[in-house]
């Protein structure tokens, strides 16, 4: 997958040299390459910003830069151009799955106040991080790339298996036990210990009911329970 | 804002040495100091991770070296220890402005399939980024502290004004307008250029609200609208 990231600040993105990302980039099965708007500003001072038209506090980022950028990056990708902003859809692993179906994508990173209104005709989908206000488009596109790729065969390796996930089943995970079998005092659950699959698997299931239930009453009231799961909720009672 | 991240990767919080989180640390505003959880790990290979009892795919974090470097912080740290997982409260505006009075805040990023459950006794608070899987806690740690640390006083600069942003009055924010007057043969609104304070902020108004109703309906219909409000979207049919 190759990614382009138009952006005030390629060097946050650095971010994607560690890790697993990192590691798929090393192995050639991502492309992540970040392009400074500034460098496209036609003006003698390279500003890409603005005060607004009709007053108010911050600066505006101008058109010419931006759309300079975005047209530039449309010559060597030919993915979907997203930008990163409030009025966007808000991201979600729905909407992971669905780019990281992509060959191509390219994302947008806005600053200061935002980004003139007739850049908008060069954008093909907006995408919001969630209900709060960040310094900058970046803080949005690292997460939301992280998202994407690690979905992308070949990323993730055998010890970063995605098989059982929150959310993958619109449940939470249920608790996790490893080394040492009692630390501070406190033991492992037998059940863990006992070696009989079936128990575990109805184990793991209640309790990813019970929590999902408790913390996230909204995923679990969209749940539909099977029979087993209400069996399971009547006889821990 | 003293700001401690217990993390497996240290580098990834470089991020913070630009743009405007960077300049608030030269300025000693902000003090963000990761601290490498493999550190304190007393496995001979500097193991932090294992496989989890009752089988399963992936490998689950052990609990004493996050637990140790979570005590060692303690004692320099005296602020909330956060754990960025899928079990936690979504954070939104409200969460960082909360956060935002704090002097002092703990992060605790995980990584593979989660952490030990023995660990979360030492957690006070678990947020969640939003209803999407990522690589590790650390991409969702960024954005969090990134939109906690700019409400602090001094952190924003008059460019950036938090004064009238998305969220804030519960509005997305009205279209934006810079130089040129006219870009690609589309003119800015004349509105904006006629000076009239009282029509700008009329038309400013009426715009949010548009754009709101049409792009979060979901935030739309928890605001109450004034009588101005309705006139307005009214008058303009």
């Amino acid at each position: 997958m190759k990614i382009n990231i138009l952006t005030l600040f390629p060097e946050m993105f650095d971010i994607f040299s560690h890790s697993i990302i990192g590691r798929a980039r090393e192995k050639k099965i991502v492309e992540i390459e970040p392009i400074n708007i500034r460098d496209f500003s036609l003006n003698k001072h390279k500003k890409v910003d603005d005060y607004p038209y009709g007053g108010g506090a911050g600066m505006v980022m101008t058109p010419q830069p931006l759309v300079d950028s975005i047209k530039y990056c449309k010559k060597s990708n030919k993915g979907k151009v997203i930008f990163l902003g409030p009025r966007g859809k808000t991201f979600n692993q729905e909407l992971a799955k669905e780019l990281a179906k992509e060959e191509e994508l390219i994302f947008v990173c806005g600053h200061y106040e935002g980004i003139d209104e007739r850049v908008y005709k060069y954008i093909d989908l907006e995408i919001s991080l969630g209900d709060f206000i960040l310094t900058g488009g970046e803080m949005a596109a690292i997460p939301i790339i992280d998202s994407i790729l690690r979905l992308k065969e070949g990323v993730l390796g055998k010890s970063e298996s995605f098989e059982e996930e929150s959310f993958s089943y619109g449940l939470l995970e249920y608790p996790q036990y490893t080394r040492p079998e009692i630390f501070e005092g406190e033991a492992v659950p037998e059940v863990l210990l006992s070696g009989h699959h079936e128990n575990i698997r109805k184990w793991r299931r209640l309790k990813a009911l019970e929590i999902t239930k408790e913390k996230r009453p909204d995923l679990y009231n969209k749940i539909k329970l099977s029979k087993e799961d209400l069996k399971l909720l009547k006889n821990k009672k």
